[in-house]
C-alpha cells in the first residue's frame, strides 16, 4: 500500500538504477492502463495497484496459456508468423488488375532493419517460373576468353560474401509525383524491402571467363517468361556486383529469382535480374525493352534520361505513419528507414514541425553500405498537430529533396526515381494522414 | 570454334579483368558439367563448348519455366520457400519422444548469419502456449519503488534497439562428451541460431520501475504452462538485456516467445525466457527448479557447477560437414559459424590437417558481439583424407579447447556448455563423417 501512496502522490522516487534518467511512461501510467483495457477481467491481467497482494511466485491470475500444455511441433516444421499477426501480410494495389505485377512491404509494421523472406516486397514481369535448380544453368558468354555454363553445385563452390542490402523498386511512391496516395505507408512506399543477401562476386566469375579488353557492358536476363533483360557497366560488375543463391540465410524465395539472382547494390530493383540464366558481355549497352519502352524518366521537356541506374538518398517514417491512430499522449519513439544507392547513410534528420526545424535522429548500427538503415527519435505528444519529417543524407553528400525541390527539378511526368521528404500529419484525435507540403 | 581449340588445348589466356586472379574451376568444367549431367538433353540446357552456335538474344534452349508465365501471387501472400527446398528444415531428434521439447536448425543448408525465423531452433518446456497479445501483460515487482505492468502497446512505444544475437541452448552438442554423433551437423549442434532482435532495454524499464537499493538479482517467469523461471543477475539487467519484441523485422514467431522474450546476449538458451509475462527484483538467485534440479554442470567429483550463465566460445565448420559427400575434386571453399558469449570473436583458424597446421579464416563483417560470425577459408580438394577443424577466438581471449581439453577440465558427466572444437573427416571417396581425434 505504501507503494501506491507513493506512486499517487507523485512523492520523489530514488534515482533509477540505469543510466538513463528518462521516464517513458507516466506516473501511474501502468495501473491504469490495466483499468482502461479492462484487464482485471481478463484471464493473466495483474492488479499493478495492488502489488502488496502478489505471491512471491506466480501472480494470482493464470492465463488460459499457463493451465495447460502448449501446442507440438508443426509438420513439416517450418514455421509461420502468430495468428495474431494475420494481417501483416504483402500487399496487392487496392485497385484490382487482370495481371497484378507487385506486391508491398508491410513496412509500418516491421522492426529493426531487415525485412523476412515472407514479407520482401514482389515484382515480377511475368509471374513467377517454378525453376528446378538441378537443371538450371548461368551462362557467360560474349566478349569472353572462355564461354561458361555454371550449374548451381559449381556456383555454390566458388567463394562466398554475404551482405546486407536493399532492394527499392525504381517506381517505389511515384503515384506521389501526382497527388498524395491515401493509403498506409506500405501502399505508397512499400516496393522496399532489405536483406542479407549471400552469393559469389561477379566478379569471380568474370575471371573465370575472362573479360576481352573491348567490354564495357554486360547484359543480363532471366528465365522468366518475360526473359526480363537489361544492361548494366562492367565497373558495376567489377565493382561489387554478386550472384545470389541465398536471402536472410536461406535460399531465394521462388519470387525473389530462385535458385539465382544478379544483385546490383544501389541501382533500380529491376536491373536486379531474378532468375539469372545469361550474363553477355558487349562493348556497348544492349537497348532492351526494359530500358527504352519502361524504365526511363520522362523530363518536363519531353525528353528521357536513360540508365538512371542509382536509387536516390531516401527515407520514411514508418511509425508513426499514413493511417495509423495515436492511441495516448506521451513519449512515443518516432522510428522509420533511410538508405541511398549512392553508398552509406551519414546522417537522418527529423522535423514535427513541417520542416521548420530538424534535429539529428538516432542511427541503428552497424550502419552498412546500400543497407536499409533505422532511425530513432525520441518524442513526446501531447495533442498538438503535428507534421512528421524524414531528411537522410549519404555518404555522398546528397541530401533527400523536398518535395518542390524535386518535382522542380525533374517534373511530374516521371514514373520513376521519387525519393523526396514524406510528411506525415497527427491530427488533433491522432488520426495520421500523407499530406503533400 | 577459336574459343574452344583455346580451351581444350589450354594456351595461355589474357589476364582476367577482375583483381582476384584466382581461378576456381578447372578448364573445360562448365563444358563437362554440362556433358556429365546429361543437360544437353535438359530444356534449358546450352552447350558451352559450342558457344559459336549461340543467338545474339536467346540461347537455343528455351526452358519450360520461359515458355509461359509463371504463378501468380500466394492468398494469403505469406511467402514461403520453394517447393525444391522441401527437406530444408528443422528436425526433431531422430529416437522419438512422447513429449519431444526441441527441433534443430539445418545449419548445414544455411548461409551468412542469420537463420530465418521459419527455421529457427526451437526448445520448449510445456508446448507452445498460443497467446493473444492484446491480453498479455509484463510484471515488474520486488525491489521496486512502482511495480508496474505494462502491455504491449506500452512496450511499443519505449526506445528500441536492434541488436543481432546467437542463441544457443545449453545443452547443444553435449552428446558428443560420450560419442561421436552419427547425424549431421544439424543433429549435432542445431540448438543454434541467430536473429536480429528488437525490442526494449530491460535497463529503461526498471528505470520507470525504480530498482531500489538492496536489489542484486531478478526473476524471469515465462507464461508457459511450465512458468519458465530463471534468476540473472542485475548487472546483466543494466548492460545489454533487452525485452525483445521483434526478430528478423517482424514480430516473434510463437515458439520464439510471442509476443515478448527476454534476451540475454550470450546467456545460455533457456535464461533468455520466452513468453515473458513477470519479473521479479530481488537481493539473491531464487534457486528456481530450472537451476537446480536442470541447466546446472555435473564435475568428475559430483559437485555440480550453478549459474555457468555464459556460453562458451565455439565455432562449428557446417560446409562441408557430416554425412554430405564431396562431389567432386578442386576449389571448395571451407565455412562455418563462429560465437562466443564473452564477445566478438576475433579470429577463427581452420586445419585441414587434424590440428597440425592452423591457418586464420576469413571473417564476414561487421562482427558483432554475441553474434553469429560467418567464417570462410579456401580449399582445394585433391582426394585426400582429410580432418577438417575450426577453431575460434573471442575478443576476451578466451580459446575453444579440443576435445581432450574440455575432457579434461570438466570432465564427461555434464549435459551442459560443450564447446569443443569439432572434427569432421573426409574419406577418398568424399564422405563427410564426424570424429573424436
Amino acid at each position: 500500500m505504501d507503494d501506491v501512496v507513493r506512486q499517487e502522490t507523485g512523492a520523489p522516487a530514488p534515482a533509477p538504477a540505469s543510466p538513463r534518467r528518462r521516464r517513458f511512461i507516466a506516473r501511474g501510467a501502468a495501473a491504469s492502463l490495466a483499468a482502461a483495457s479492462g484487464a482485471a477481467t481478463l484471464p493473466g491481467a495483474v492488479q499493478a495497484a495492488a502489488p502488496e497482494i502478489l505471491p512471491d511466485n506466480l501472480p494470482p491470475n493464470v492465463p488460459q496459456w499457463m493451465r495447460e500444455p502448449g501446442a507440438g511441433f508443426l509438420n513439416p516444421p517450418y514455421g509461420l508468423p502468430s495468428p495474431f499477426e494475420k494481417n501483416v501480410l504483402r500487399k496487392l494495389p487496392d485497385q484490382p488488375a487482370a495481371f497484378p505485377t507487385a506486391t508491398r512491404t508491410p513496412l509500418q509494421h516491421l522492426f529493426g532493419s531487415t525485412t523476412p523472406n515472407g514479407l520482401f516486397f514482389e515484382r515480377h514481369h511475368a509471374g513467377v517460373p517454378a525453376i528446378d535448380p538441378a537443371q538450371h544453368r548461368l551462362m557467360v558468354h560474349g566478349l569472353v576468353e572462355r564461354p561458361l555454363l555454371l550449374d548451381m553445385k559449381t556456383l555454390l563452390r566458388f567463394p562466398a560474401v554475404s551482405r546486407s542490402h536493399f532492394i527499392e523498386c525504381s517506381g517505389n511512391g511515384s503515384a506521389e509525383f501526382k497527388a498524395p496516395g491515401r493509403g498506409t505507408v506500405q501502399d505508397i512506399h512499400g516496393l522496399l524491402s532489405g536483406a542479407e543477401w549471400t552469393g559469389v562476386r561477379l566478379a569471380d566469375v568474370l575471371a573465370e571467363a575472362g573479360v576481352l579488353p573491348a567490354a564495357r557492358w554486360l547484359l543480363a536476363e532471366g528465365a522468366d517468361a518475360a526473359a526480363m533483360t537489361r544492361s548494366f557497366p562492367l565497373a558495376k560488375a567489377l565493382d561489387d556486383a554478386l550472384l545470389v543463391y541465398g536471402q536472410n540465410g536461406e535460399m531465394l524465395r521462388p519470387e525473389q529469382g530462385y535458385p539465382l539472382r544478379l544483385l546490383l547494390p544501389g541501382f533500380e530493383g529491376n536491373m536486379s535480374v531474378k532468375w539469372l540464366r545469361r550474363l553477355k558481355v558487349g562493348d556497348a549497352p544492349f537497348h532492351t525493352r526494359e530500358e527504352t519502352a519502361k524504365y526511363t524518366d520522362l523530363m518536363p521537356d519531353g525528353t528521357a534520361r536513360q540508365f538512371t541506374f542509382r536509387m536516390g538518398v531516401k527515407s520514411l517514417i514508418t511509425a508513426p505513419s499514413a493511417r495509423q491512430v495515436l492511441d495516448g499522449h506521451g513519449f512515443r519513439e518516432i522510428s522509420g528507414l533511410a538508405w541511398s544507392g549512392h553508398g552509406r547513410i551519414t546522417r537522418v534528420d527529423v522535423s514535427v514541425d513541417g520542416g521548420r526545424r530538424w534535429q539529428a535522429a538516432a542511427l541503428d548500427g552497424p550502419v552498412q553500405r546500400h543497407a536499409l538503415t533505422r532511425f530513432r527519435f525520441p518524442w513526446r505528444w501531447t495533442g498538438q498537430e503535428a507534421i512528421l519529417q524524414s531528411r537522410a543524407v549519404d555518404e555522398a553528400g546528397n541530401v533527400q529533396p523536398t518535395r518542390d525541390a524535386l518535382v522542380g527539378s525533374v517534373g511530374r511526368n516521371s514514373a520513376y526515381h521519387y525519393n523526396a521528404i514524406q510528411s506525415w500529419k497527427v491530427a488533433a484525435d491522432g488520426e495520421v494522414s500523407n499530406v503533400h507540403v
